[in-house]
């Protein structure tokens, strides 16, 4: 049956599947006698070292080969995916990029290759990819790999359209429309009213929301440019996201007009600071048009105080957006969305399920909770594809609210994921990952040769701790400390890649040197897997 | 054999397949006996409408299933494959959206369903879709499905990865740089040097040219933004791709400040407008940095003479940047590739391979002649991502060129692609397509009922006109004929949806009315496909 090909590169394929016929055998033979058109029957005699991408439809009698084709492509996906999940595979087999590149012949050729070099380059790029669905991988927000998001991503991409009318992608749209709306009930908004888009990313969602928040407040802005608008200010934490700096660099505001507030040691954005800088920067006659909330940092995890940013928002008659990129997912779960209080309140919302809730990527959703609002700032009204006199609803032609052109159909994966699962059940996948992350924090935080970066439970999935090897635990704490400390975290790292056994990130942070950042959000992860990722740093760290 | 499936909807499959067992059967069943660990051999005894999505990997014991349900998602996939290139299957089975929202219960609930549910979820979402692979679908730049193109797309969803790092994607991140330089020696820059990114579609490829631009003439504006320097213009063609202007708006520029230049009856840009507009808005005490010329407009398929475009911007000192989001392709091309001379000198280039190439939606590919000018744009040195101590070469972290934090890959459909075809392979699918818009624009030339939209031969596929039917054709040329062939397109556009039969695009432009574009990307059409649209137009043209 076909799915031994599943356990076997090709070349190791048990000798039965591996009978092949003569060179361009699948065209000269004469047509099976069974009574399915295109028939699959005589799958095992295709020989792909004679045949080439042209022999795959739209070929004439294509659909033999490319049944074939696609299905042994197939069985080295589902081959990777087993082993994806396989503790006793590495996560990585890491390479240096010139090793890399001297491995393996990557260079594109005037002459094409044919339909079997074509499956040893999936084989080889599969060979040295990191397994990101791995339960042993934590190194970013984004790991694990849902059966139906791959699946919902397949059919994505047999779909092959593009989001901007109804015309070409009905059902992507209704989705979507569906889907941005159970969002918006899930941050708050009555009955999930409101606007919103997937976007290619947190990054451009927060760039959107800046965008708008510019528009609203001067709408003359699309046509004359800032030339024309007092000098703009929006302010953020200094934990925060760089997106919010890169969108203003982008946005032509500049990062000089995004101020950082300060943050409480737990990396909370301090409300009274924020009311500070915004008086300040109105009485250097600048203009506070948008706070960015983050509701969950990169690194700690943090959750700004939502309640009362709200507050000095709605005061000073600024806009207030929600990067909750990495944090959004916890409004799926009943244990954890009181972190996200006074979400309700934002006048945008980013929200990336790509990453708390385990979607593959990318899928990141801005939300806005005023209506046509987004349409106005980025409509250009190209004639070629919004023609004012189609025969439907034109309601449905969305894709001029986008800075995007063309736009990639996001929206499904989330959907069947969230169609398989139910709300409750992404909430078991997040209280799971919330709860290992609990158990880490339990475990090593009165640990020999560990120190929490900041005290208390954490409140995301993101545990932040130093590794102290036992050649400095009885050191004092000085700048010799410090800058050994700094460079343990970057060797056990490199070490981990080097063995290929796990994978986290790390990272200074202001005055804090190289310290382990863990997140948690691959619901493959279990007990042990913590227990593993601790014994694997005391492993690679001890002799530091 | 398993691909009796492809045939067959769950409903009509012949009955020995349909063999389903107790609930739950996959999990209490005993081991299987066979070798093969894990094994698919009871493949047919999984019943989904007693599994959900938590049954499948990392379920404990959750192979069988796992493999069992995406190998039957595949089957539906791959059945869509081949009824998309059966010209006997209808382009679209269209509805109206709110019959599309009643037909089927789209919305998102608490509880989970069952896999038995998710793949009919996955058989109604792909009866409403638009077959964009079919040989008759014509309605966009961007057509056809590539069979490796497919497969690469889907391995990409199971590598699941981002490209902001080496270390998280250390394939994918060589094979850009591979094919970027590729594409640079294409674009004629001495050993493909230069910078480039894979962005999230053309407009934002033609808006991060506009930021380089204006980063490279005032790099000061990264922090201190538009106040700090003077009123900038953009010249584009009245041609051009409507995100010239939007990406303008974005970047705090203003759609005020994009000039559009005079084309010719062609579509062309004429360069003595734009030296003219120059020079006018120099005297305004305005400064020009930057000219985006297109090659290949989108609804006529003009190319902007580049070698007169570029002697200006020379003379000016203002950035070149050509829009070949369309035209691109032709590179490929020895007999074509001449309509783009000249974009060796430009400074920046956007180029979509999802169009003329036919690569999988999305891939848009910004090439930018000078290196490190994109990473002094945009870069944040995010410390968490882009850690200086790592053991890798960092300039292979290529992330901090972007704008996006997460992006996600693009390349390697193309890569995968390339290698298949060949540069060559490339050429000849781009021929057949130039070729096949000659073949409509000599049928329908002199034909009784068309009028060419401008004169002479297409200079890319791109084919204007309008349909006039019997009662129109012996009218003057007065308002009221205007009045009534505006009317013509829209009608028989809507009358090909409700058929399912064919699409293709139309559009106002300027003082023309409604005109049919048929633009041809898909190497699946052929003659017969292009009599088939002229006839289909007659049939359901010829009573207006």
């Amino acid at each position: 049956w076909h799915n031994a090909a599943l356990l076997y590169g090709d070349a190791e394929r048990p000798a039965e599947t591996g009978a092949r016929a003569a060179p361009g055998a699948a065209e000269q033979r004469p047509a099976c006698a069974c009574s399915q058109k295109p028939c699959g029957c005589q799958k095992a005699d295709v020989n792909y070292a004679f045949l080439h991408s042209t022999d795959l439809l739209p070929a004439c009698n294509g659909e033999i080969t490319t049944m074939s084709f696609l299905q042994d492509v197939v069985d080295i996906l589902l081959q990777y995916v087993v082993r994806s999940f396989d503790r006793s595979t590495k996560v990585i087999d890491f390479h240096y990029p010139n090793e890399l590149l001297q491995e393996y012949n990557w260079e594109l050729a005037d002459q094409p290759q044919t339909l079997e070099e074509i499956l040893l380059n999936c084989r080889t790029t599969l060979k040295y990819a990191i397994k990101t669905g791995h339960p042993r991988y934590f190194n970013q927000l984004s790991t694990g790999l849902d059966m139906v998001g791959l699946a919902a991503d397949w059919l994505t991409s047999a779909a092959n359209t593009n989001m901007f009318t109804y015309e070409i992608a009905p059902v992507f749209v209704l989705l979507e429309y569906v889907t941005l709306r159970k969002m918006r009930e899930m941050v708050g908004w009555p009955g999930g009213c409101g606007d919103g888009i997937f976007s290619p990313g947190g990054a451009i969602s927060n760039m959107y929301a800046m965008l708008i928040a510019r528009f609203k407040m001067f709408p003359e802005v699309k046509e004359k440019g800032m030339a024309a608008i007092p000098r703009l200010v929006a302010f953020t934490s200094e934990h925060s996201h760089f997106s919010v700096k890169k969108g203003a660099a982008a946005l032509g505001i500049g990062t000089d007009s995004v101020i950082l507030i300060r943050c409480d040691e737990r990396g909370k954005m301090i409300p009274s600071d924020l009311e500070r800088r915004i008086l300040e920067a109105k009485q250097k006659g600048f203009v506070p048009f948008l706070v960015s909330a983050t509701a969950g940092t990169t690194v700690y995890g943090a959750f700004d105080p939502l309640i009362a940013i709200a507050d000095i928002c709605k005061k000073y008659k600024i806009w207030m957006h929600v990067d909750g990129a990495w944090g959004g997912g916890l409004l799926m779960s009943r244990k954890h969305k009181w972190k996200l209080n006074g979400v309700e309140r934002a006048n945008s919302v980013t929200w990336n399920p790509h990453k708390m809730m385990g979607v593959p990527l990318q899928c990141s959703a801005l939300l806005v909770r005023e209506e046509g609002l987004m349409q106005s700032c980025n409509q250009m009204h190209a004639s070629y594809l919004f023609q004012q006199d189609k025969h439907y609803d034109l309601s449905y032609d969305t894709g001029d609210k986008a800075l995007q052109c063309g736009r990639h159909v996001d929206v499904f994966k989330l959907w069947l994921m969230w169609r398989a699962k139910g709300t409750t059940g992404f909430e078991a996948q997040i209280d799971k990952c919330l709860e290992l992350a609990e158990y880490l924090y339990n475990k090593i935080k009165n640990r020999d040769g560990y120190e929490m970066v900041f005290d208390g439970k954490p409140q995301h999935t993101n545990v932040c701790f130093w590794y102290i090897p036992p050649s400095l635990r009885s050191m004092e704490d000085n700048e010799e400390r410090m800058s050994r400390l700094m460079k343990v975290a970057p060797v056990i790292k490199a070490r981990m890649m080097e063995y290929g056994t796990t994978m986290v990130s790390y990272q200074p942070l202001g005055d804090k040197v190289n310290f382990f950042r863990m997140v948690i959000s691959n619901p493959a992860a279990t007990h042990q897997d913590i227990d593993f990722l601790i014994d694997e740093i005391e492993r690679l760290g001890q002799d530091l």
